[in-house]
């Protein structure tokens, strides 16, 4: 099964639109816990939410024996369920072919978050998994976005944003290659940039990262970020739920929140305007 | 001492603007051998002739038990050759603050290369290692990297290309930061662009892939590459070197590809015009 079966199954089956981000911390989770059984605890609780969880590789690389513990979580994770390895990487062609064996074979994950500065020949190595999915940052949800993807370059004449010729490429490029499996990363941060990108790229996977802690508004990012059939979006959040409680009922604080934040979407998404 | 101070003495004490990539490929190497026994004989063969060596991650991920490989690389590098971690990491600024622990503090990097789609605040927690370097990723050598970073922008009426803006504002951060411990990436492969890099930014500290097979004249590279006093640039190569053989002689044979092109860049340097 490829990625997009996999998610949309998890989607439906959890009825959900909702991704757990496992960023584990250790200053914020319960005191004395491993990685791998916070990661656990958090899973088991929240599995039947879910339509994916999503694992930023820099909590893992930045512990003594993170690898074991991103492992072990992979391994945690009911196998319905897709993973999305979050590293944005990106790196010349045989580094990234490097680079995407190490996501979607050495580490199993389904699905993985690239980086578009150094171009085709940079994500294209991801691509050619057929089976995976790649979701190329767009619109990203942090301040300094504006940086460079706000700036205005000249495309056929017109001023566009960079952010949205990144957009443009990927669907051309995803036309172009038979997995159809690119996606966008678009931050809820910044509504009215989402609401351009799902405009112009009506059935485009996008995954929407800054609902919880980053302060991005659900609702707008909600409305503006499904598709037509209330569809095609994986929002993600990660402290604002797993870090809910520091106590011994953590598990269960983060299931309540995640519960109620499933609903919320799936209500958001329902009730929207077309 | 910090990375600027520790990479001038290795300059100094080597005569040497190269730098080695040990980017281990299984397939590429003698047959039989770990990794890290392979990178230790590179090392031992070559650690006089250069100014420092650079391990791509991808080619440690990508491995099962990578990371050990790479500890164990990292530790067979004498004290006094900075280690870059070539990991193009960037990320929202608290996901960029583990990624500057993991490449400076976890594994122990002197520098790392990092990429600027995401902008400042996924940049500034490297920079604030005040005592490592960071380069930036500028113009990077790949036929992709006009996908992009050749993107016409119009800054006070004319036109200028999204690389160059990156260097413009990277030597905006490098002043405003107190360790001015920004560099840039910038590919021998596009000597114009090169020329014109070094040109507006002529004290910078400039990190050159693509001298040996990517294909990069070496003439250009260097005479556009390094500052007025033939110094600041540091020349990468891997391939060209560390599979120079796959016999029993593989290391010697490393050494006499790297201390040819050592000579060769050291020959080139004294000798442009200015």
């Amino acid at each position: 099964m490829n990625f997009n079966e996999k998610l949309q199954n998890a989607m439906k089956m959890n009825q959900s639109l909702l991704c757990i981000g496992l960023d584990p911390d250790p200053e914020l989770m319960r005191e004395g816990m491993s990685v791998s059984n916070f990661n656990k605890a958090i899973i088991e609780a929240t599995a039947d939410l879910v339509c994916a969880y999503k694992l930023n590789l820099a909590f893992y690389e930045v512990l003594d024996k993170g690898m074991e513990s991103l492992k072990r979580t992979i391994n945690a994770i009911p196998k319905n369920i897709p993973i999305i390895g979050d590293g944005k990487r990106g790196d010349i062609g045989n580094t990234a072919k490097a680079y995407a064996k190490a996501m979607f074979s050495t580490l199993g994950f389904d699905a993985t978050t690239v980086s578009p500065y150094m171009g085709f020949d940079s994500i294209e190595p991801f691509t050619e998994y057929w089976e995976k999915g790649v979701f190329i940052l767009c619109r990203t949800s942090n301040p300094g976005a504006a940086d460079f993807q706000g700036l205005p370059f000249i495309l056929d004449g017109k001023q566009v944003p960079l952010f949205e010729i990144v957009a443009l490429k990927a669907a051309q490029w995803n036309k172009k290659g038979k997995g159809h499996n690119i996606g966008l990363v678009v931050g809820a941060t910044y509504p009215e940039e989402l609401k351009l990108i799902r405009h112009h790229h009506p059935k485009m996977l996008l995954l929407i990262p800054g609902i919880g802690t980053h302060g991005g508004e659900l609702a707008s990012a909600v409305r503006n970020g499904v598709d037509n059939w209330g569809q095609g979006a994986i929002f993600t959040s990660s402290r604002q739920i797993i870090y809910a409680s520091k106590r011994r009922d953590f598990a269960q604080a983060a299931r309540q929140v995640a519960l109620s934040l499933r609903d919320e979407i799936r209500h958001l998404a329902s009730t929207r305007e077309k």
